[in-house]
């Protein structure tokens, strides 16, 4: 089974191809270009330098959403494309949960945060489940709190209130309101460095390797990304239209 | 402080951009190409996408053994070379520890395992400290065995006789050696996935900034890469010779 994943969802662009075995390729740049400029550009980089003929790939994963509104659509209109193109099923992968399997393994609470703006951020909370066969320890992730757009101190009262253990942050939103949940949270947790706190295409890849045997898959027509609430722009028009 | 990290020692060839907080850049490919083909234009392609001047640099990190020789050879050549021509110091990173640091805040003892040939690895085994101050909570890398080569069952032996609570393996030794590890070990076990179980210039450049904070670095002059134990081509130099 051969994946191709992308995420496009935040300020990282990240395109990986991997099998459920092994990484092939990975191509990740968290720079002020946009994805525009970078998404397939390293695609096409990671296929010359892997000699991927991307008709032997089995699925085209994607973070679906959250995120940036821009971002988000370049991420699910070149998966789209490379799908209808190849006749390939997409794997819809929620932004947060391909975040939090940067910490596979992890006996902490995950929590990711992206920063929405304005107090505002989308989440969710996970933990790995830990299952044994004859000494050999499998995990799979759990959603303790399905990804969400919700205020900064909504989240924290939500910890404060739940988390057994420690939880582990990662995301965008961490430098944002790193203040805000030292001041407010009464558990003890930890900052993901630098090599684990933004979106991986490899990650998502592999939560989408579960997926697909799963059977989680959609068409290229079928696919859209969840933007978990109404653009700046449509909330305007609302407004306006007096809704 | 902004890290360049190359990591060449086995099969993956890696190219990481990192400051302490954020990972600039990160392109990681494993397939069958030489590194003489992969890791310059690799390393261009990170320094063109993300507008890279390489004066800015603060470091090269470097995995510097053991490994493949030729792969060490051309990662300390071209650290060496990049570290000349800028007048920037060298970090060396011992290559099962930069892989261990794939596991960064892990409970689980880890254990990198990369294929030696002749039923010998290259290994080490690491754990993650925590410290907690005013409930965040750090994390230090401790090292339980140091790297070396050794027989795959006197690895097991030690661990049998060691681990505490479970195992993670990662590196290439683990789909040579998994029927042993599973038939001698009698420790609770866990395979690393796809997206964790190769070595990554980001981890290694994370493991960087900490030797850096502590001043462990060298001069290009200075460097070596770290064999562990002498080449085919000199044992059998020695055998020749008599010794």
């Amino acid at each position: 089974m051969k994946i191709l994943a992308l995420d496009s969802s935040g300020m990282v662009a990240s395109v990986a191809l991997l099998t459920e075995e092994q990484l092939i390729g990975e191509y990740t740049i968290n720079y002020k270009k946009t994805h525009s400029q970078t998404l397939l550009p390293m695609l096409n980089e990671v296929k010359q330098m892997t000699e991927l003929d991307l008709a032997e790939i089995d699925a085209i994963a994607v973070a679906a959403g959250p995120g940036s509104f821009t971002g988000l659509r370049i991420g699910s209109a070149t998966a789209k494309g490379l799908g209808l193109a190849l006749n390939k099923p997409l794997i819809s992968v929620p932004t947060l949960e391909g975040l939090a399997y940067q910490f596979w393994g992890s006996k902490d609470w995950i929590c990711p945060i992206m920063d929405a703006r304005r107090n505002q951020v989308y989440t969710g909370v996970y933990r790995f489940v830990e299952t044994e066969e004859q000494g050999e320890v499998s995990f799979s992730m759990e959603t303790l709190m399905p990804q969400s757009s919700m205020d900064v101190q909504e989240l924290i009262n939500w910890l404060n209130e739940h988390v057994e253990g420690k939880v582990v942050f990662l995301g965008d939103g961490v430098p944002v309101y790193h203040k805000q949940i030292a001041d407010g949270l009464h558990k003890p947790y930890s900052l993901a460095p630098a090599h684990r706190n933004r979106q991986s295409a490899a990650a998502l890849g592999m939560l989408a390797v579960e997926y697909f045997k799963q059977g989680k898959v959609e068409t290229a027509a079928e696919h859209e990304p969840d933007y978990l609430r109404v653009s700046q722009a449509e909330r305007e028009r609302m407004e306006r239209e007096g809704k």
